[in-house]
């Protein structure tokens, strides 16, 4: 059976979501960040990297968001993940997807692990503003490519799961996320998959940040 | 036809050497980064994140290697891009293509691009050194992974074309490639496939900062 190796409210959800929606056998197993499980033995030897999520497959297991979420189109070629029946509409999803994890998920690593970039501790309050910075640009591209549907051609794809991940992000660094009404709107046609309140149940996450803060 | 945007040398030639290896037929269009071409109008309109490659289709646009690599594997199933007959030996290759583009493509981006991490030029040399320090590691993580094949499975894949860049941009930074053998060794099988050296040629990159600086 299938393991998802995940951190509540991280870049993990966008795997689980995918995994639920595709109604695939898994056990999911909670590493918590918060508590530095990911850097523990254990799970050092399931993903060296020390990052979430992992995916234990019967032949070895696979990390990195791109690589689950292809493979899981590969295999149960469901919602929620990557379109496999259409080879542009797959490559406009991986297209988002890549410029989320290379660009910006790394201004959130700048805003939340800031060394990552250097040792040099002084330093640390540039990278983190200059992260928030690139976040107000990077969430301003994201609402203007939200519109009445979904963020690729006219389905539910894994791309709208990471800005999801990305929104309620958003709010937990303080930034003003009422600026960005059409993206709060995807988020509630989101919250009503019944894949999304699945995991958004078992990771104990809420709902309040997936809204502008009040 | 497909047309492919790059640069010399910049990660575009992993794409490159994938149409190339796939007999695509395709027109090259050079976009010099260092002119600044990828900041003029023209190229903004194709790509407003000013990045390469973009791969222009029937249908639009493509930009993010990782899409276009996944792209040209979907239509024409060739060596070069993305396993597409084994679901998880195509994943092994994106977790590859995924870790090089949001991790050890980052440190370059530190080393080259400081600017984008912050507006605070005082603060450039540590992001820079950063970004040296984080290249050591990784680069003896690719050593670890190469044997006497390919990086992924029994057959040469995108990933492989990734390390052969990443190999010539460390020697241009001056690291000491020398400390990593078995990766030299990958790049001179590379170096024998037809592809490759129809890219080498056409983006006129010589193979000397394929081997380790004399």
């Amino acid at each position: 059976m299938l393991k998802l190796f995940h951190s509540p409210g991280a870049c993990s959800m966008i795997s689980h979501i995918a995994l639920e929606e595709a109604g695939a056998d898994f056990e999911p197993v909670r590493v918590m960040l918060a508590e530095g499980e990911h850097l523990k033995p254990e799970y050092l030897a399931i993903n060296p990297h020390a990052r979430v999520p992992a995916l234990a497959t019967e032949r070895g297991t696979i990390t990195e968001n791109i690589a689950i979420l292809n493979y899981i189109a590969d295999r149960f070629k469901a919602a929620g993940s990557v379109p496999r029946d259409d080879a542009f509409e797959g490559a406009k999803c991986n297209e988002l997807l890549g410029w989320f994890a290379s660009t910006v998920h790394i201004a959130f690593a700048q805003v939340w692990r800031a060394a990552r970039f250097t040792d040099d501790e002084s330093v640390y309050p540039a990278i983190q503003q200059g992260g928030r910075q690139a976040l107000e640009k990077h969430f301003e591209e994201i609402e203007d490519r939200c519109g009445e549907g979904w963020l690729v051609g006219d389905r539910f794809t894994a791309a709208d799961s990471y800005a999801l991940t990305f929104f309620r992000w958003g709010n937990r660094i303080n930034l003003d996320m009422s600026r960005f009404p059409r993206w709060a709107a995807l988020n509630q046609r989101l919250l009503k998959q019944q894949s999304v309140q699945r995991v958004i149940e078992h990771e104990q996450l809420g709902t309040e940040l997936f809204r502008p803060a009040a």
